[in-house]
């Protein structure tokens, strides 16, 4: 394949202020229709960039592959986020106007796979994957064509990706942290294909769903499969979902980001959308954690932080974590406080500034951590 | 009673980056002992500062008054809120961190009401209420004094602010809307209640919990109701508790305070909170609606508004509600559109600025309404 | 003329984070080229919106009349301003990222005057003004053209708006204060002119040139006449221009863009723009104070503040102008505090919100106040 | 001297909404009154708290030292600024109401230099610093006692300092850059005095003012000095004034501090305010270049940027500098540019996020470098 068999369209997914259309990207490859279709976004939270580096090496290697699925990729996926400045930084994590994180705008309809579980509970596995999907996309399609009063603006952008999204098999999400190691949020039935990913860190979550993309592209299918399994039928989980945090904000990295794809496409050629193509995972130690396990440690007072954990590396409990400068009681107390976390943990982010107000997210941890 | 019987206290709510304390001040007027407490707070919005000035008339009055009950108030409830400034105006309605709305932190241990009906089934209801208003207050301290590292810095002033409450038996939380009419949410069992404050327009709220002070306050004496009944036991739900939305945000207007003052304390009057007090109700017609009928009206599509909807006025399905001008759109469309709403209403509130995006909440409307 | 005769073009003035072209709308109705030529541009500064509303009441306008002169009317002058959303209001008066307010990024190159008083000193005046106009734009031309890496985002818009203004022989830049009475910006020499607006207060600013639309507009012609004066020559300031402030930001009011459209006609027609058109100005008392008898005055306290002086009003030196609530102090201090100016003096515009620090301006009066 | 020397003074600075104060930590140490006295500042602008630690830095090597000089050390100097957060970072650099940068409300009366040097024109050089010394502070003094309602938030904190600034004869304000290596503005008079600190990269200014704290405290010295020698009078310039940019914003690293306490414990011996001590500079090439040769290099389209140029680092003409990624363009142009200057440079510093608008700042540059 070459570039010019990848094909763009522009969504128009709102209006701003002075009338002009909030537009997003989409590029679009063809399979030869017999391997699964996919879906790639990046850039939901405006200062995670990287993703849309990752997206060009994609890009970039994808033009010469042939592949048996459909592969979508979408950058700038919130052309509101992906501008929202304030100073240096980009204030895209959430709606400027309502505080609204733009990941937890998704839709799940809760009634649906149960629905479609008694509607086609006569039907044969192919049958009723391709029922759901329909039954997914005409769920999107009867909220975006509603009253034109009844959508907010984070959901008409999320309600338009969304739909682009139910039409694949493989969803990723590209995401990244503060200051972050990269690590992988997958879906507890996923767990084997965390591994094919190039990523040494892996969270394990449940079925229960809370707005993100992730999490509306997999549950509607894992809801089907126990709608299913109460009928006395097995029925595998059809879609896999996956939030890839790639590392940290603000940043572009395209040898980084070069890995980053190659990952993916050792993901995609373990599901076969790739024919004939050399990408494997490569050898490594991959821990996981239980969503339950992740902890956040917020501030215990206010200060000017200095972080010493390594990201991706282990701690042990009770070694110190963060030293607090609190200057303003230089002589009344100790002003450099040291910080320890009371359990064996690594240490995956940590917060983007050393200022921090008491109860601010220092950092996030994995605990009770296994061998993937 | 005069200005020496009320004492002060300022609590220590958390800690800034520059060290410095974030302290709220707290008031405190005794009662004899005969009548309910009651637990006042404002501002807990940035923006949202007329409740300090109905603190301040309610002061001035409560100073030459008997008291039965004991009375809190707390203006300035968040001391991060109330000075966030973004240009001109108070961008204090979420956690500028995270986008956490500051009104959504308060805790409810859904476990407590089950626990503490088993516990006392025995007791009478008086020992039975003040044994559930201990464990509620026990709750609180307990996430107080958990490890130093797992509170957010709004979850901290919440839980602060929250224990206050617990330990009253009337609850107002003092709001306010974008540019609105008075307002009042009541739970669907005080509906009585609504009756006694001079506000026109009443919203009766579900048992649902979904993080404010006011539902933190009565849910779990609802869900202790409700244990009870399964008991078999009749169990009147003991706290009553609104929010109480005062008109616009970004004002402050004394003699409309004053106004204000005298509907909380006919409200209090009637709960026999005062000795010998001359605050009765104004007769109005009080409209109601339902909370699932509460209909917000999102902007469908870019552009700057002309608000035409009287608010508190009612208005017809059909009839012009806004004008969105388009002026980049001059030759090639209409670039004065006429919005309307579908249904009869009442307009409560709309947005505070003229400048939207499609899908910015333009309008709040009462549906379905009936006569209180 | 009918809206057949009216031109729109967008031209482009940047690129945001996403690639996406910035846009500017410009309309354009031809005169019969025996008048002066008109710059008429709103909403620099992204809260003050009214300004299209006055453009969209002069097209309604305009479209009926015959024109001596082009107009060339910019609604939407800032791409980036207009849609800057902090909370639900608009944060457009500065660059969000640097801190510059929009309205202080244009050019005036002060070695232009003198440059061409020299080399066409045997002109007479209307090769003279045709020789200077020309330099004018081809000094913007010059900036433009420059090295692709040598502009800001803020002067890259300011200089394409400036060149359309330079092509003009009168320039209106309408803005609006945060809560405010009409008032206009008058160069001094311009005097005569103010009244023909139909606007009470006027501010005569001298020829200091400060960085805004207005000035760099007229500065340059200033600067000319004076550098002929020192040849002996008399030649009038050929350029007039006007920063028109229309009252409060933030709002949208179709009605009193209507008078503010016939208040721009009214000044038009007796510039002779309009062939045969009705447009007179009111009969009222306009009030005029010098740019250094305007002064701003800033909180003395912080708090919350009931603004009591009426704005367009006057008031006596001694006077009540606000109430500062100050709840945390209710015990300890008198918590209302009366504030006054200590001159006689017009309020002209007042904050935006109630909240105030120390040092918040809270007001701005004109002083030594004189009828125009 | 010991810990117990060091004095701690909170001075109050302003009031925010709720009312509480501003206050700022003044630690100071007292010399034996034979050297020059010392002013040290940091953190007026928000994120660039790496001089916060500095300060700890050198109070923990000074409480062993002698000292011939007063020192005067203000961590948290801007309690606004620290304090105001927008996301995870912190937009300090400007006044969030107005957009002043918090660094350009500084004070310089142009009038003093002239009436000092006239006044004691017949005094010795001795009694001439005192009575400039005292006029300064006097200024300051002036303003801070006006009206209650002349001073803004910005100028009030500003002014607070200076006072104290004004006090020493040598003044030192830390700052950061955003991404930055770190470099030395240095007034060119002192330019041999840059060679005693351990910086690599010195900026020669003139004495033009422009409102920041290291022009306020030596732009009326050297103004002193040139009005004397009008008088042919030979004056020294008494006071040595420098901002210390001392890398990257949002950053605490208390080994960098600690090798920045030495560098400027290095230039304090040099100046004899210590007794026997043994801080010497590092031997390393200084390389300097003037104000007006520092280019800043503004985003030629906008984009996603990989920076490429190593910060301190020396970049020839022509040379990559930054890849700008423009993925809505991938099919229809390249969409990954490179960019590069076009005049053999030093890179000083560059924005902080990968996500840029056409006109914003990438880089500033050092050119005609010279060693110094």
């Amino acid at each position: 394949m070459s570039k010019e068999l990848i094909s763009q369209e522009n969504i128009v997914v709102g209006e701003i202020a002075n009338g002009l259309p909030l537009t997003i990207p989409v590029y679009r490859l063809k399979g030869d229709g017999t391997g699964p279709n996919v879906y790639i976004q990046a850039n939901m939270h405006g200062a995670e960039v990287q993703g849309n580096a990752v997206i060009y090496q994609l890009l970039e290697q994808l033009k010469s592959l042939k592949l048996r699925g459909d592969i979508t990729l979408v950058p700038y996926a919130n052309p509101i986020g992906c501008n929202q400045k304030s100073g240096e930084f980009t204030l895209g994590r959430f709606d400027p106007i309502t505080g609204t994180n733009w990941n937890r705008m998704y839709r799940f309809n809760k009634a649906l796979p149960s629905q479609v579980a008694e509607q086609h509970k006569d039907c044969d596995d192919a049958t009723l994957k391709a029922a759901f999907k329909q039954a997914l996309v005409a769920d999107i399609d009867s909220q975006l064509t509603g009253p034109d009063y009844s959508l907010t603006t984070g959901k008409r952008i999320a309600l338009n990706l969304q739909k682009l999204a139910h039409q694949a098999d493989i969803v990723l999400d590209l995401h990244t942290g503060p200051i972050s190691s990269q690590h992988l949020y997958c879906p507890e039935y996923a767990k084997d294909s965390a591994s094919y990913f190039n990523i040494e860190h892996v969270l394990l979550i449940p079925s229960d769903f809370d707005g993100a993309m992730d999490e509306a592209s997999f549950c509607p299918w894992w809801s089907l499969s126990e709608e299913l399994a109460k009928q006395g039928r097995e029925f595998a989980v059809q879609v896999e979902a996956f939030t890839v945090e790639l590392g940290s904000q603000e940043k572009i990295d395209l040898s980084a980001a070069h890995e980053d794809a190659n990952s993916i496409l050792s993901y995609l050629n373990h599901k076969e959308v790739l024919v004939d193509a050399a990408y494997h995972p490569k050898a490594m130690t991959r821990y996981a954690c239980m969503l339950e396990d992740y902890v956040a440690y917020y501030a215990p007072m206010g200060g000017m932080v200095e972080y010493l954990a390594p990201l991706g590396g282990h701690i042990k409990a009770g070694e110190p974590i963060a030293h607090i400068l609190r200057m303003e009681r230089y002589l009344s107390e100790q002003p450099l406080q040291t910080l320890s976390f009371d359990k064996d943990a690594i240490a995956i982010l940590h917060f983007a500034s050393a200022s921090v107000n008491q109860g601010t997210e220092l950092y996030k941890f994995f605990t009770n951590v296994f061998e993937l």
